[in-house]
């Protein structure tokens, strides 16, 4: 089912087979919140900018359309027309980041809907039925994903505790997989590795949930308030501790300098809001660095975002017009620039699986940052934070 | 240059050459205000619905991006990469409708921006000279568009200026299409009638200005505030006034109704806002009525807008999953219902064409609006306005 093709170092260049496709690691999944990309980007759009996978977000879908609906529409697939696999968070980080009053106990989480207050309950059992019900290719595990913050006795607490739960969504994973009315029968199932930036919890964690032969494993409570240093360091203590026949992925991460580190370092599965969100507000990922498209400097430029892009923004747009979009709140402009930035980072995933390949992705990644002048975490160059603009290295 | 094909009784079935290709009426022009159309239209989106002209407005573009900026990026054609004729208002009645504290004099209009309130002035020269940066393929002359409640005194004053002020749109535009560096040395300029819903002033203006050999013919000022029935009457009255072998367009109008009664009097351009405003609140368009998608009937209805549509929306996406996506706020949402709207009404005119062609428009209408139960202006049956709901007829 997961087939390395090639390692060069720790970097896997890999595939997953799934009911709903091959998925070529390592890559990079398309967040579509409520069963939709941000920006106006249609499933039809997907197949002009290279996406492999969609990932949707299982508390956001059982407020609303609720997955009650989406079951009855026929699954997510069916309802949102997407023929690629389509993966499902388990709802816990939003539970734990959006919800009001959460509380948590043994038995889940009590909270109230971010949407209009009212009520709620979400445990492992609960979390496994939301997503059997959207019937996604691949489900994730109810985790607590404790703060950055958080002291090592609470870090350890929670920890066992989702060790606890990862057992019950897995019993629970396998009942729906078998019911006769469950959309996806084949549904998989990730586990989700924690210990905030501790690293024998983190170690002894991932041993604990390597016995259990799930179908992946996934590094959270990553990109929540950690360095970019600490993260690379969990990575490269906690990876190896996790079976490397299985896909590994880094959730919510992260910037092209944080995906080319953490491909260094194994993982191969990453999704992140960041080229959406920054496209929304006219913040392009290039080969050669950010720009900021609002910049008057772009008023009269008559060139593509990137010349050479094969997006369907640069194939036909330039800056100039998506500038005057963006500028008078026309659609078109937002959607436009989302479509550029997923091109950039699908785009980026093909190069680097062809690198790793062809064992040059060393070189690769030296080159690309160089390129972008993103020296994330290497520190020999500038840098460029798109919430904080330039930095010396 | 303008060709009739075939007539039955007042309504043409003609076709007009242009630089930019050539146009078949009758024709609904897809209205791009600030040159995109709103909802996230791409100029790529507009091959997949049918879409022969692009409207553009004067008046914004020249306040955002500025006609300076159009020009120098090399018109507007190819600011937005858009290979269809494009119609550009004149600027006029955004600067009666939208403008603060206007004042008109002989030379033209005094007003401030409803921008950020800057001081402008607008005559006939200074909209011809921005429609020829803007480079479209065909300029409306700069007019008055006196309100459907003035008196008439008022009125014969106003037109008589916009008389004068057709004399110098026309001879400033001959002056722009010898210049050597104007973009678009073939710009047309179509004149507009005016009058309200005076019958002897529509007339003899429709009189004089067809008299000054201009490349086409506008009614404007219409769906002002009159009745449908007091729109019908005077293009009863004034179209046989217009020259039969120059286009005849009817400004601003309307519903699929008021096109078919309109186009049986004779007219073959409209441009409306309708379709895509209306997209993008959920009101839908179909041969068998409006729908409005909000609806909470469509929640779980799995069915396209409408069965056998072959707009970008139907052909993949079902109601349910439109409905979802409106009511989270998803611009995909507004992008579909925009592309069924304009794909309907570009399809309807289509559906005109060939009935004409096949001498079979009055049985083609009865039977378009019997199917959408909307009978403007006849009054036989249900009929459904959409900004006040079903009536009785």
């Amino acid at each position: 089912m997961y087939k390395i093709i090639k390692k060069e170092g720790m970097a896997k260049r890999a595939q997953l087979e799934t009911v709903h496709g091959t998925i070529q690691t390592p890559v990079f999944m398309n967040v579509a919140t409520v069963a939709a990309i941000k920006g106006g980007v249609s499933t039809e759009d997907l197949e002009q900018i290279g996406t492999q996978v969609v990932l949707s977000n299982t508390y956001h879908l059982h407020l609303r359309p609720g997955d009650d609906v989406i079951y009855k529409m026929g699954g997510l697939h069916k309802f949102m027309s997407c023929n690629k696999p389509i993966l499902t968070d388990s709802g816990g980080f939003q539970v734990f980041s959006l919800a009001q009053t959460r509380k948590i106990k043994e038995e889940g989480v009590y909270f109230h809907s971010h949407i209009d207050g009212h009520k709620l309950f979400m445990g492992p059992e609960q979390s496994m039925r939301i997503q059997s019900h959207i019937a996604s290719t691949i489900a994730m595990a109810f985790d607590e994903c404790p703060s950055a913050r958080a002291d090592e006795n609470y870090v350890r607490a929670s920890v066992e505790r989702t060790t606890r739960w990862l057992k019950r969504c897995q019993d629970e994973m396998n009942r729906l997989n078998s019911l006769e009315h469950t959309i996806n029968k084949n549904q998989l199932l990730f586990g989700i590795n924690q210990g905030a930036i501790f690293d024998d919890i983190r170690i002894e964690h991932a041993k604990v949930i390597s016995d259990m032969n799930l179908d992946g494993y996934a590094v959270g409570g990553l990109a929540v308030g950690e360095t970019h240093e600490q993260m690379y360091h969990v990575l490269e203590k906690v990876v190896p501790y996790l079976p490397e026949d299985k896909p590994t992925y880094l959730m919510g991460v992260g910037t092209p300098a944080n995906i080319l580190e953490a491909v260094e370092r194994g993982v191969d599965f990453f999704d992140c809001v960041y080229p959406s969100r920054n496209g929304r507000h006219g913040h392009l990922y290039t080969n050669r660095g950010h720009i900021n498209l609002m910049n008057a400097k772009y008023e009269l430029d008559d060139s593509p975002i990137e010349e050479g892009c094969q997006c369907p923004a640069c194939r036909r747009y330039s800056k100039g017009y998506i500038r005057h979009l963006l500028k008078a709140g026309e659609m078109l402009g937002m959607r436009l620039c989302v479509l550029h930035n997923l091109y950039f980072y699908n785009t980026m995933m093909a190069e680097i699986r062809q690198a790793i390949e062809e064992g040059r992705f060393a070189e690769y990644k030296k080159n690309k940052l160089y390129g972008m002048q993103e020296f994330d975490g290497e520190g020999n160059g500038a840098r460029y934070d798109i919430a904080k603009g330039w930095k010396k290295g």
